[in-house]
C-alpha cells in the first residue's frame, strides 16, 4: 500500500501571483512568464525536495552499467478516485516498469498537457500528490514539461512519466527467461484499481468501497533479488496493469514460449472486486492493477522469494498461483478447483477505457 | 536542415491485420491484441532498427558518470506543416533538449495520446516519419506507450518523447554558466518554424512558402565542444523554440545573473520570415525555432567555435550577435543599427498557442 497521499483539491492552496487566475489559460504553456510562474509557485513547491531545477534536462549521476528507461502517459478518468488521483497513478506507475525491468529508480520526468479552463486548484493537488508520491517512494520528479491545448482540445489534465533506473550488475529479469517449472507468484489482491475506477465512474456503490492499489514496487523487488544468494532466481517480473493478470502471463507465455497453468482458485480476488466484476460482467483476471505484480521464479527457490516478499507490507498476500509448463508453448491455461481446465485468452480491446 | 522526410501519408500501406480497422479505435490502447497488433505492425516497422523490443522498459548501456533526463510533449497544431510533421519535430526537439545540456542522446521513449477515430495512416506516415528522424540522428526510439481515448477527448494526436544522453567527462553547459563578456552566437536563421506553422494554420500566403528548420543539433553541439583544446569553453546551451530568442536569452541572463546586450541589426531573420511578422502583428525574436541554438561563448574562443559550427550545415550561417555584460543582471537589452536601445521582454504568454 502507498504511503497516503491528499486526493482532496482543497488541502492544496493556490500561490499568489497565480492566485488571480484560478484557471489554466493557453498562456501557461506559452514558455514566457506564465509558463514560468507555474514552475516556481506550482510545480516546483509541490514536488518539493524531489523537484530539480527549473531545466529543460535534469543531469543525473550514473555508475555505469545498464540503465532502464521507461514511459507512460495517463489518461485515466476520472482524475481522482478512491485512494489516489492521476499523479500518484503515475508516479507509481512508471517506478513499477523500471522495477519490473529489476532496476532501481533514479528519476523520473512528468510532462503535462492541459485543456484551458483546468481550474488551478485541480493541477495543485495532482501536483502536490505527485510530490508526496516520488518523496515517498524515494525517487525526484527531476524534469518536465507543460503544454496547454484549447477548451475541448483534451479532457481536462493528461501526464506522461518517463522514468529511468539502475539495473543491479548480475540482474538479468525480463520476459523472455521465463522457463519450464517456473513458479508464478503475484504480490496479492487483484483487481483492486479497476474495479476503484468504475465504482466511481460508473456511480455505482458496490456496499463497500474498493480503493486503487496503486503503490510504488521498487522496494519489493529489492526485496525479491536479495532474498536467496544465488543468482538470476527471479526470471520475470510484471505489473498486471491494462488486461490485468491475463494479459501479463499470455504475453510472458508467448515471449519466452513456454505455457503457463494457473490455479484460478489460488488467485486472490476479494469478494468486494469479485462482486463488483459479477455485477459488471467482467473478469477479475482481466482488470487493471497498479500496485501489484507477477513473478515467475526458480521453484527451487520459490518459498524463499515468497518470505522475503511477506515480509514487506507490499507483499504481505503474497502467493504462489501457477508453473510455467513445457507443454502448450505461448498458452496460458486456468485450472480450476473442480480440475476442469479452460484456455484463458487476452481480451481484443479493452474491458476499461481510460484505466490508467 | 534535417534529412528529408515524408510527410505525405500517402507514402505509408497500412499492413495486415491493422487494415481492417482504418482507424483508431478504443482497444488499440487496451493492453490486448490489438495493442499488440498496432505496436508490431505499425510502431516496430515505423522505428525500424531504431525500434526496441516490444516491453515496458528498455535497457541501455552506459559507461558511468552524469546522463541527462529530458521530457517534451508535442501538441502542434496541424500535424503536418511544411517541411516536417508532429513525429520528427518530437524526435529532434527531444534531443535538441539532450544537446543543450552538452549530451549526447542515447535513446527516446515515445508516448502517444491518441483520439479515437484517427485515421492509422496519419499515425503510420507520423511513426515513419519518427522513425526516419531518429535513424537521421543515429539514436533509437527504445520504448514507447500507447493511450487512446474518446472521440472528442483530445485532438487527434499528441506525443510525448523524453530522452536520456550522456554528459562527456569535463563538460560543463548550464543555464548558470554564462559570464560577463560571453559572445551570444545563434546558429542560423530565427522564425522559420513558428511562420511555417502560422502559414498553414492561417491558411496565408505569404508568397514564398517558409518550412520548419526542425532538426537534430547534438552533433552541431558536439563539434562546438571539441572546437578548441581548451575545456569549458562553451558555457552556456538554449534551443529557443517556445517564447524564440527573447525567452532563451532572458532565462539565460536571470539564471546566470548577467545581463544581455542583442545588436538586433545582426540576428538572421530571412526576409520572409520578416514580412510575414509584419503581417501577423508579431515579433520574430519571439518566435519559436526547432532546428537552432544560442549559445554563450569565452570570447577569447568564439572565433574557433564559430569556424567549428560553420563546418556543419546545421551551422553554416552562424554569428555573434550580442554579448553578456556585467551591467543590468537580469535583463536582456536589444541595441538597434542606429544605437538605441530597448529593453527587451517576454511575452506573458505566448504568441502562438500549440507551436509545438
Amino acid at each position: 500500500m502507498s504511503e497516503p497521499v491528499g486526493i482532496d483539491p482543497s488541502d492544496w492552496v493556490c500561490p499568489l501571483p497565480l492566485r488571480e487566475t484560478k484557471r489554466i489559460v493557453l498562456g501557461h504553456g506559452g514558455g514566457g512568464i506564465l509558463s514560468e510562474e507555474l514552475i516556481e509557485n506550482l510545480f516546483l513547491p509541490a514536488f518539493g525536495s524531489s523537484g530539480g531545477p527549473a531545466r529543460d534536462s535534469a543531469l543525473l549521476e550514473v555508475a555505469g552499467g545498464r540503465i532502464a528507461l521507461t514511459t507512460d502517459s495517463y489518461v485515466v478518468n476520472p482524475l481522482f478516485f478512491p485512494g489516489g488521483n492521476i499523479g500518484d497513478l503515475a508516479v507509481n506507475g512508471t517506478i513499477n516498469d523500471l522495477a519490473m525491468s529489476g532496476a532501481q529508480p533514479l528519476g523520473l520526468t512528468a510532462g503535462f498537457i492541459l485543456e484551458e479552463g483546468l481550474e488551478l486548484e485541480v493541477l495543485g493537488a495532482i501536483a502536490q500528490t505527485m510530490g508526496k508520491a516520488a518523496a515517498a517512494a524515494g525517487v525526484g520528479i527531476v524534469t518536465g514539461d507543460t503544454k496547454v491545448v484549447g477548451k475541448g482540445g483534451a479532457d481536462g489534465l493528461f501526464v506522461n512519466t518517463a522514468g529511468v533506473g539502475v539495473v543491479p550488475e548480475g540482474v538479468r529479469v525480463g520476459p523472455d527467461q521465463a522457463r519450464p517449472g517456473d513458479h508464478v507468484i503475484v504480490s496479492g489482491n487483484l483487481g483492486e484499481h479497476g474495479v476503484a475506477i468504475m465504482s466511481v465512474r460508473e456511480g455505482i456503490d458496490f456496499g463497500t468501497t474498493v480503493t486503487t492499489d496503486s503503490a510504488p514496487l521498487h522496494r519489493l523487488v529489492a526485496a525479491m533479488l536479495a532474498a536467496v544468494d544465488t543468482p538470476n532466481v527471479v526470471h520475470t517480473l510484471r505489473d498486471p496493469t491494462r488486461g490485468g493478470l491475463v494479459a501479463s502471463t499470455v504475453e510472458i507465455a508467448r515471449c519466452a514460449g513456454v505455457g503457463v497453468e494457473l490455479d484460478e482458485h489460488l488467485v486472490p480476488v476479494p469478494e468486494a472486486v469479485s462482486s463488483a466484476c459479477s455485477f459488471l460482467g467482467l473478469d477479475p483476471l482481466q482488470v487493471a492493477n497498479e500496485g501489484k505484480l507477477v513473478a515467475f521464479v526458480d521453484p527451487a527457490h520459490s518459498e524463499a522469494v515468497l518470505a522475503a516478499m511477506r515480509s514487506r507490507p507490499e507483499g504481505a498476500d503474497a502467493v504462489i498461483i501457477g508453473r510455467a509448463v513445457e507443454e502448450h508453448p505461448g498458452m496460458v491455461v486456468g485450472r480450476t478447483a473442480f480440475g476442469t481446465t479452460r484456455v484463458i485468452e487476452r481480451e481484443l480491446g479493452e474491458q476499461l477505457p481510460r484505466i490508467c
